[in-house]
């Protein structure tokens, strides 16, 4: 992979044709490896620069960071040594993505009863490979599937639900607390897990939990560890990007004045989540301080580390 | 206005033609008016047969059956006169449907401060009214309309509101928590009151107000009081509409198998709302007893009326 | 009857042969009427002093209590005309009894839906009247009794609903929380009604609402309308009576120095409260004032009407 | 009493030598009632003048408004029968005002189980006129009463309570929730009370409130009938006084450019209150409509009386 | 001990002979510990046979499932090596089971002021440590205790209460939410505790908590850290055993049709637990994933662990 | 320093000349370093004294513990190696003080916004770090400070605040629940952090949480880990120390009988606290159990450090 090709691959998460908070640390990874292995010249110069070029494509997305992290810790002597390691490294991380979505149904599933009803929002892989396992498992489940404005993703969580055969109900997002009396169990994925426990997570996740915890239905979100966010432990807010108006309004409204605010995420704090299911097991939220120590050391951030995109943490 | 014409206009309420609470009922009552105008025959007959045709238009509609009802008591010993006292009574409802929104909209000005953003649902003519009535006033409001999917009346609330110049900003209806926390009100219409205060209204309705209580945020309803319900004195229940699948789903999703729910109302109880404000008063939800019974007089209704479309009420 | 017979009718309230809220009003009221209809000599004294008997049976009661109130405001010149009177008021208010409890009964049903598990505690006539009525009805509902210790009256609850064939479980009344999730509705009778919408019923009443409300239940409360509390208005509390300890502990605990406290009551605060069905109409809890108002006259309860029984009030 | 001493009067009231809710509301009548005595000349437009002199004084003081609007309802024919009529009425008001607080006592007296902690917010004769009567009626009772800054009348409060020799606890506002636990009831005063149940009070009340809340004690407010705001059903908000900056800060501070806000009461919903206690009766805070209807009349205030003071309603 | 007299110890558990979390998982160690020592032949699959005779008497207690893991986890090259390490661990859990409960009363003895109000409910002999300790220390304490239905355990906590001459108050399970208002803490024992903080205990505790919660009524948890659920960690639930119809209903009303659900314990989630007190400190329910990594091991529990008795987890 | 002069330094944290938590820890650290320099004859009995003295200063200061307890903890095989270790450990300990605070400045202000309203009471140093930060950082902030009766503590923040030129807002304490609608951040310091999350600070710190919370408006806590308190691992509570009451009731009122109480702390439980940020990182307050262990080992403390002072702590 040249250059070229590195800016093309940045270009397809800027563009969403590759999305996901998992798909993008997948891809990053995946990038980084392709690109080190027929880099010539200045190794940690050009590899620093593909990370940041990376890091821009989505500067808020803590998955994707992490990601670069992970495989930009290689170290040995000689360029060669160099490579290998991030190669070792990338090819971990890739490893770690496959077989974390893979535990996390096999946990999760375990919590689902039989003859269940389970809401779900968004697309997430995660949260899918529990409600996948579950009727694998032969559980008899139903689904409700929020239809996920502006982007309708909940489309093609309904399209996957039914390439399975499980039977799937697409409601309007506005819908969820009329049914909430007959769902047994909430499952969502995640595009952050904040030291405090709080969920980050695709626009509506959050008066969904609120719903849920009025009627003390149980909230479960499916995360992998590379979700936990570091840079929350030095104080660091998880930025809420927001998309182009045009997503929600046709033009002719936009001309005549109408404003749009359109934030892809909003924040679930840790008083509506009952568990989070990772692959290292099903923790409660207040964990997700233990679980960042663990995964990312317990030292704080450095300064430079935090500091690396000031521009996008305000 | 013969049979025919009659039939017509019954089917522009089936059609979503004519639509909204305030609305429908003030046809119905124009059009109850109109039929009895050129009216030969059996006056009793003919009319209640015209009564029976409209309120089988939108049979869980409060509105439509107070105002149906309202002109129906008329009263006189030969046709002539019925016809007379039936004429009085609907263009009395009309100009009541008429009057309530105007002071509703006087009422509820006096509750918004200068400089407040007020978020409100779906494209409710009471609920603008106090908002227009507020920008008329000099006060400098900003408002966000939320989408209001799957028919989007949101789009027709925003066109409103700019043709009077008033700031608006448009969100999807997942984003309403995200951002309660600049919200001064919300106010919103009703489709219909019950006697322990519980509002009916558009979709989603019930997770704003949860959110706006959650955040302490004023939740305000505009309703005249033609849409409080007298049956639910008797222990009726209002009956919640579901709509076609057509609204909210692709033929592709359906073909493959996806179920769809499409309620058009829920529920909002009591402990939620803030204040109701009607063209007889400000009140609290806890007051609809009250209204009922002052308005629609302190007899329950008899089982007559209770069972007039027993097929619909469970 | 003579004054004997006045006084064994009397034991038999105190002796709980006669029980239940509604039972021993109806009771008091004949018990009244027997001995007017027999009495010779100084009418109103004697009736006074039967009134007091009566009273201070239970003298908790606010049924009773409202009874014997309504009764005892017999006029009239004459012996004659007083006694005519009073037997008058009494075969109204006996009326009143039987006729609310079968309208609560047609009233409650209508919130019924169809497919639904009731949960009841102890064994209220009001609410079992509403039970029955949405089996007979043709709904499938199937009940959940708790036992109501001490007395266990959730043994005569589920012998007659199986008297009916409509299906119902006995659990023990510390599982109420763990059943409350598949709960549709909670439906109880009434000892009393405060004038701000509090409940005062069956000793553990109140912890089933705490439990329906954190569930979202909706908590129904059936009381006819002669067990709305007027002294409440004056300020006055409903007390609590206290059984005897040996209803609770068996004598070897007692004489090992083990205390018991056995209130038969306990009260429910109206926030807990969605509706109480009375044989005017559904109505929500803070409209008690209201009814107190319509039923009992708008003044206040003269000193002396608060004072008759002084001792029994703190 | 001539104009002189009219001004002379309403400066008592701006000078805060004259003050709390009730007070000034008697003082008002009081005045109207000497002026009008030795009123030669115009006497509508005279009394007019002196009645807007006074509304002044406190402007956005409800018990004000209702004591002037309540004199100033005379009638007849000459402006003898005029003077006739405002002296009866003013009497009559001022009757009202000191029979209120008594009968406030006696019903709320019987709210107080024995040995109970009571405690109370700021200085209000109706608050303690039922704490007082617990002690004279012999109940063991023991009261904490906050120190009530800016003005420090917990002071005042505390004075009068040691005068009967009341067992008394003062404490700093800011210790409120650090005692809760110990409280068996709070009682304070009313400044005014909104259609839809809130409470305008002595700022501080709120947080209060939220705190008996959070602990179940019960929330008692001892309101007189005429504090009850006829606006508030035309949807008028009760405004907020603000006072002078020297209250709170010394004048070291200001000059170090220190804001100071200084809002004289502040509001507590109705959801945190369990019983306003009225010379009419105890009541839930949701009958406040009722209780101004039946006291204020059942036609919204007109136009003119809303705008009589148009400034100072926002 | 041979394989018949381990049946019969195994029978003792089913019986209910022994029983309470502590005591069959001390016993099962002990019975482990006597099995071993007599033990011929193929010693590793006849101690395996004879644990898993001993997990299947009550096949959802943790504790017991944690105490045969850790006997079990013996290692050895000869059969007498695993012997000596059987019994050296069998001896070790047996300690640690005395030494947590003593340990647990000197920790929770700290918390609880002179003059104190505690409630407790059915027979923890964890809980009853921290009380009698409390009363030791001369601390001025009085329980409440519930009866506990259906198998009355609360009549053993009077007695042993009794014993030590500390008063107590005998109440039905319905009667809890009445007195809490008088209650300084609750202390409850545990049958498990899961990784999210969710306390597995008697039928009843999570309404008990609920209502504490309701009135900020501390609610502490007495707890040895081998009734924390490691399988929790891989998203396993606890299983709510079921018991006989018979211990609730008379034959009589079981031969009319009544059916009968009989729980033996419920779940109390963590929002309504203040403190766990374990033998090794006072902990947030939160930090019960930690103890479970620490006690237990940071290794998620293999499949086959988890598979062990596959049927008995859903 | 000879002992007269450490009797001095006592003296002035007794007087509270030094004040505040993490200044007397600092002072208790330099003391004993200045004490051991000079300190001749028995090294460890005298610095024991030492000890003793300087922690019966504020007997229930969790800092000041901890700093003695720090230094303290000193080895060595002669006088001179002890002295010279112990001194290495208080200026370690001063140098975590320093640090500690500046940290928690550079980790609180990234989670500040732009143009934001803060509110804090009364006056830490750690809390006020974080505000001059973000001050310093060019953000646009606006500070709500309480005055903190009784000993007024705002006026020393306003001053502080405006010596920075940082616009500040004096309000008193009743007034916090009046401005919570406009507040972002409540940022508020520490006086010791206990096990289970629950924040002790000045009186009115957790009524402010209370409103907060109401309001949904974060509660960040500014604790540095030497407040954390190892005891209530051991299930020791935070004894609340109670002042004078001249400190709140002029000599006028105490001569009346008027009693008072004057609590310095309240108890903020963590169900209350959104983060609480320390030098090593911002954390959810259900962490404190961790960071106790990390910081103060893994071990419980010993009887004999828990009962060091018995007679301060019940």
């Amino acid at each position: 992979m040249d250059f070229m090709k590195l800016k093309e691959a940045a270009k397809k998460i800027v563009d969403m044709e590759v999305r996901g908070a998992a798909k993008i640390a997948r891809f990053a990874a995946e990038t980084l490896l392709e690109y080190a292995k027929s880099l010539e010249g200045d190794f940690d110069g050009e590899m620093r620069k593909a990370a940041e070029i990376l890091l821009n494509t989505r500067p808020t997305a803590v998955s994707l960071y992490n990601a670069i992290n992970y495989v930009m810790q290689y170290s040995g002597n000689t360029a060669d040594e160099k490579r290998e390691d991030l190669i070792r490294r990338a090819e971990e991380f890739i490893r770690w993505v496959d077989a974390a979505k893979k535990e996390i149904g096999k946990i999760g599933v375990r919590r689902i009863k039989d003859s269940s009803t389970i809401l779900t929002h968004c697309n997430s892989s995660a949260a899918l490979s529990i409600i996948k396992e579950a009727h694998k498992a032969g559980k008899d489940i139903e689904v409700f599937a929020t239809e996920s404005r502006p982007r309708l993703q909940g489309h093609i969580t309904v399209k996957e639900l039914r390439k399975e055969e499980i039977p799937v109900t697409l409601i309007v997002d506005s819908a969820v607390r009329y049914f909430m009396r007959d769902i047994d169990y909430v499952i969502v994925g995640a595009d952050a897990i904040t030291v405090n426990g709080a969920l980050v997570n695709k626009i509506g996740t959050s008066q969904i939990a609120l719903a849920a915890n009025e009627f003390r239905v149980p909230f479960m979100v499916a995360a992998e560890t590379y979700k936990f966010s570091p840079k929350t432990l030095a104080g660091e807010t998880v930025v809420i990007e927001e998309r182009s108006p045009e997503e929600v309004a046709p033009k002719e409204l936009l001309s005549l004045g109408v404003e749009v605010r359109n934030p892809a995420f909003d924040i679930t704090p840790r008083r509506y989540i009952d568990l989070i299911v990772t692959e290292i097991g099903a923790i409660p939220p207040e964990m997700a301080y233990l679980v960042i120590k663990e995964r990312f050391g317990f030292e704080l951030p450095t300064e430079e580390e935090l500091t690396l995109m000031p521009e996008h943490y305000d």
